[in-house]
């Protein structure tokens, strides 16, 4: 059995190219007990590896060179010496873009192959999708009828986010930073009200006007001047998941602005913090859920898949030329059972 | 039958005197459908009362000049054309000094005479008593051996949230403003830790000693710097109750301070506002578990009862002379049935 790994050959100066990548053969070990083979069977290429190919410090590690480059993939379990996983089982991990691995097991997530596409729980059923699920319906508890906010409404959760109040029956109001996002989530997604907070005059205004009965559940992606607006119109007994702070990642020292509490005391509202691997548990609940409603076309959901893993540094590449519609995902192999 | 009533014959200089009040008969008028007729059974009176007794604005009205005190009151349901309340209830609300009453019934709440002492429900089992069990019980949801820290600990509520979490087997730290409230929290109540705020050297070294497994509750009435020392050493999935923010009462504009969002994001916490009405339906098994306690030795509560409608005034007067050792109360009759 042949194993192939792509490395990262040198790092890339601008914009990356098809050189700072090498193909090399890579040895199988015998499995010891504990451990497990793996067989890649879809990879995801994202953009955020850019940043990992550089030097530069950042909030992930960079790759090094002549190492294999790493990622989210979806692998069987085609050997095991492992009490918790059985031949045959499906994984998702941050695995090494090779064929072959030996894994001991740590960090990854077994999912159930017959609720979806296995290139799904790199999406849709991955970590956005569990994001979006469990932040908007185990903490924000939208009712139908009800008004349901959403910053960073175009990004990979906020647009889940928007969907998902949708299908239970809400008002979606979401905030994003361009007018081509702006179109889109209204257009596309069917968000009832959408606003460009780089081009509203008042933003405090803006969120009041598109809120006419308040705002009752707000899942935040932001932070900032953005979470002031919809503060200043929470109903009573409001629900706020604070899902990321993104205008705060470069602040230096604590950040400041407008105290909450205050506001949480006078509207007996509710905010909770979340990274989605609290809700381990339920992972499977959701992406039975999640899998539903895509293939009910209640939730929309776009990828573009490239065939074979010598075409893995290719698709990656594309993602900066604009070559996908949607998540971006190379099948390497299929199931052999 | 004779009614009474107790009026503001004319505002208190300074100091209030027994010239302030006045006792005149007052009629009872005939029963109109959706009316019920109280007979007051035990009157509370209390320090905030000397301010509405003044003409300054405040969060309460003042008192009218030649009308009836309005305060606490457990009274009874001697005749009924409502049809929610049955003769024979017994009811506690905000109603005037007078022997008996003809009231429509908005903003009573009827207790269960049998779980402990009427006059309990003007104290342990009323506003201060339920508002520290449904913040710390239900949002706080303590553990045995967690932290719990409760802000304002020497108050009616804070008082009651510490030794309740130590009922629950938590370890207990309280905040509050002078050497006196910190000895008694220690010495009296069994709090683990108390700091003086005003006397802390560094509030957050402070806290931070006094937690040296973080902090798992907390229980916030004063917002603030105080608050700021606990967000920096909670720990993940810790749950915060807004119970009062009286460090802002004052602010003319919104308050401005530390961003606690980031904070609940990165421990994936919880902070919740509440007011004691959240939990109306709840009271009446909340009043079971507070008089158990009560009645178990494990949460200490102390009254001063005085006897007679008549001596309301004197007891009034006597809560700013210190005759009283805990709460203050009148039993002014019993109950008929």
């Amino acid at each position: 059995m042949e194993n192939q790994k792509i490395i990262l050959a040198n790092r890339p100066k601008g914009a990356p190219s098809i050189d700072n990548f090498a193909f090399e053969t890579a040895e199988i070990k015998a499995l010891q007990d504990g451990e497990i083979l793996l067989k890649s069977l879809v990879v995801s290429v994202d953009p955020y590896m850019r940043g990992r190919m550089s030097d530069a410090k950042s909030y992930v590690a960079p790759y090094e060179v002549g190492s294999a480059i790493t990622g989210g993939i979806v692998a069987e379990v085609v050997e095991s010496k492992h009490n918790d996983f059985s031949k045959g089982a499906v994984v998702v991990g941050n695995l090494p873009w090779q064929k072959y691995t030996v894994h001991n097991g740590e960090g990854l997530n077994q999912v159930n192959p017959d609720v979806a596409p296995l290139s799904y729980h790199l999406g849709i059923l991955g970590m956005p999708g569990l994001t979006a699920y469990f932040g908007l319906l185990h903490i924000g508890d939208p009712k139908p009828g009800e008004t349901v906010v959403v910053s960073g409404a175009a990004g990979a959760v906020g647009t889940i986010v928007g969907q998902l109040a949708k299908i239970k029956g809400c008002r979606v109001v979401g905030v994003a930073g361009s007018d081509d996002k702006i179109a889109y989530l209204k257009d596309e997604l069917g968000f009832d009200e959408a606003i460009n907070y780089k081009t509203a005059e008042d933003i405090n205004q803006a969120i009041a006007d598109a809120c006419p009965d308040g705002v009752d559940v707000y899942f935040d992606n932001v932070g900032g001047e953005i979470s002031d607006a919809v503060y200043y119109v929470i109903n009573k007994f409001a629900r706020i998941a604070i899902c990321g702070q993104i205008s705060y990642y470069n602040n230096t020292s604590p950040a400041t602005g407008l105290r909450v509490e205050p506001i949480l005391l006078k509207k007996s509202a509710l905010m909770k913090g979340f990274i989605v691997s609290d809700f381990a548990k339920d992972f499977g609940t959701a992406a039975k859920d999640l899998a539903g409603w895509v293939k009910d076309g209640k939730l929309q959901y776009q990828e573009t898949i490239t065939e074979g893993f010598e075409n893995i540094p290719h698709a990656f590449l594309g993602l900066f030329t604009g070559e996908n519609t949607g998540k971006q995902l190379v099948k390497v192999a299929d199931r052999e059972v």
